[in-house]
This record gives C-alpha cells, sequence and structure tokens, in this order.
C-alpha cells in the first residue's frame, strides 16, 4: 500500500494533502473532505463521542456539527503544523501534530483562537495520493 | 518557464521563497520584498484597491502602508500556512494559502491577532527560483 | 558533516527534526529535547541570559524554568513557521524562523497567544539526521 518514497516525497505529499482537506472542511465542501479519507476511514474530532465511519457518516458529522454555524456565518480556518511522521508497522504512517482553529466573525479583524488540540492521524500513502485510515483529536483544555 | 520538479522539490522551493519573503517584509526591507516578485508582478493586499505593479510600484505601496506604523514601533509577523499548489495550464502555479498577521508591541507579550486571510499568488518556478508574478489578499472578515 | 542534499531533502529532515523538538518539548520530555542538540550545544531561550550547554545543561534549563508551571497544570505548544535555511560556510545550516508559544488552561478553550519569537538556529545536517548545535531565541516584544 505504501510505496517507498524518501522523507522529502512523503512530507510534500502529506502537507499537500492536509492543505487541500482544510481548504475543503473551511469551504463547507464537506464530500471532497470526506473523500479525503479511505472508504472505510474513521473521524473522531470530539473527544468521548463515538468516531464517525465511512464517506457518507463523515459528511453526516459534518452537517450535524456545522448546524450551530447556520445562523452566525463565521468563516473557520483550521491550522495544522508541527507534523510528525512514523512509519508504522502495517506500512501506513502515524501523523501526529498540532491544530489550531480560528473562527472569524463578519466585520471583525481579530478572530476567535482556539481550540488548541493534538491530532493523531493515520495515513496510507501511495500511488501519489495521501488518505486519511482514521483521525483522532485531541483538545488541550480537556487533557 | 517552469522545470518539471517533483512535488518535493517544487514545495521546498515554494516554503523557502515564502519564509524569505515573509522575512523581508517584516523586517521592513521592501526592496527585496519587491524582489521576490516579477518584474511586472502584482501585489494586491488590500481588497477593492488597485494592485501595485512593478517592483517600484510595489516598494511605493509598502511605504505608504507603512505610515500607519511611524509613531507606533510594532513588529509585524506574516505567518503563511496550508500552502495547496496547483499546476496551471500555463506552466505556473496557483498557490492558495491561509495568511495571519500578528502584531507585537512593545513590552507586551500577547500579540494583537488578525487580520486572518486567504491569499490567491501565482508562482512562477524555473531554475532553482521562485518569484510572484501575482498576489491578491482575501480578509476573511470582509467575506 | 553535512552531506549535499537537495533543498528538499534538507527541508523535510528539519520539518521532521522540528517537529519532533516541540513535541518532546510540550510532552515534558526533556532528555528527548536535550538529545536533539549536539553534546555540545548551545541553548538560550530568554535574552540576556547565559545560554545553557550540554545535553545535562539543557535538562537542568528547562527543569528550572518549568518550575514555574509547578501548580499550574497548562498545555503549552510551540509552533514554528516561515523557516529559511542557508548554507553556512562552515557547512551546517543557519535556519531563521518564527516561534509563538500557546498556552492552553484546564478547560479554557481559548489559549494564552504569546510571546512571539523570532529564533536562530545553526544546525548540523548528516546522515539522515539532524541536530542543534544552538538555539539563540529574540522575543518580539523585547525588539
Amino acid at each position: 500500500m505504501t510505496d517507498l518514497l524518501s522523507l522529502a516525497e512523503l512530507r510534500a505529499h502529506v502537507d499537500q494533502h492536509y492543505a487541500h482537506q482544510v481548504q475543503c472542511l473551511d469551504d463547507g465542501r464537506f464530500e471532497e473532505y470526506a473523500a479525503t479519507f479511505t472508504p472505510d476511514g474513521e473521524f473522531q474530532h470530539t473527544p468521548g463521542v463515538e468516531p464517525a465511519r465511512t464517506h457518507a457518516g463523515i459528511v453526516r458529522e459534518l452537517r450535524a456539527f456545522h448546524e450551530r454555524f447556520r445562523d452566525n456565518p463565521v468563516q473557520r480556518r483550521h491550522w495544522f503544523n508541527m507534523i510528525r511522521l512514523e512509519r508504522r508497522v502495517d506500512g501506513a504512517y502515524d501523523a501526529t501534530f498540532y491544530a489550531l482553529v480560528l473562527t472569524v466573525r463578519p466585520d471583525v479583524k481579530e478572530p476567535l483562537v482556539g481550540p488548541s488540540c493534538l491530532v493523531h492521524d493515520v495515513l496510507e500513502i501511495g500511488g501519489g495520493t495521501v488518505r486519511n485510515r482514521s483521525r483522532r483529536v485531541e483538545h488541550d483544555q480537556l487533557r
């Protein structure tokens, strides 16, 4: 499933994957976000809640979550940083990184900052593509 | 104009370009910032305002903009993140990314945060160098 | 000491180094943080204070610094960004970049933001590893 790529190629594909993924999410293109996961991918963004599974399940979870912004037209931005990649024994990769959510309200220059999170992804990398097998998000204020 | 570089080489040169570019900007080295654009490059950092054009025009625009900090000796920091690169049909690259401006006042540890922006660059990449053909900045609070 | 690596390989190893380094620091694994420096490495994180030297000295400095958080169980996060690499005449690399410290208090979603810093590292890169020969941190609010 995973080609023997150099660290440079691996990181470049992962960086490109995450840039695409968060831009889909922050644009509200949830089907495209879900498509960055494997077909049976798992997505858990709220600690203690069962993960969403499959593309359809991830889209459903995101639609439900974003109901809270229905009458509150904010622009959210997800920033990922300090991404550490480690090869797993099964050939996939663990990506452990920091995430910060910025929420911008209309006409307010200073965004709301937070939460700050630690994210644990399992990535399947091969054939020029990266897909999330899973994502698990820990919130720093709840640790 | 653009060599056939691997994604890893492309992203490495782009990351290095942006690091150099923002450090010039935040140091007030406006001529060096302008030199990161092509000779006929376009730079629009305020929505609705005509872009500055050419190195001399970009320097003039930056000098005018920074007049507001003349009696207010802040240290600004431009952070770019979540950079997505896409090859254009003309051989250049679209770079779409998030930007956040931090403004640090003397003796105040907590910076002012914002604005949060979405930036659209067109980059010419080749011969080991990256240059901005254009930059257009959208402010999230005005979307 | 430094192989002739492509810019892509250099940056990938440096990005991976920093991700590992800050995750050690923010997890309180100070021995592992110190091990990201060369044996005689120098670490100065407070302007005007003598740098800590050697792995044991760096661990001692970090333990002393973190005493302030003993009864204040925060989760700190160090974000590095806009990393510029330049080869030195001695074959090592200067890395100049921005750093931002986020401090998250229990049950508080919005982190404390700051200080914003400019960091000057000298990196020894070779044989697939990156080590800090030195680190010097400037705080933007003190410039």
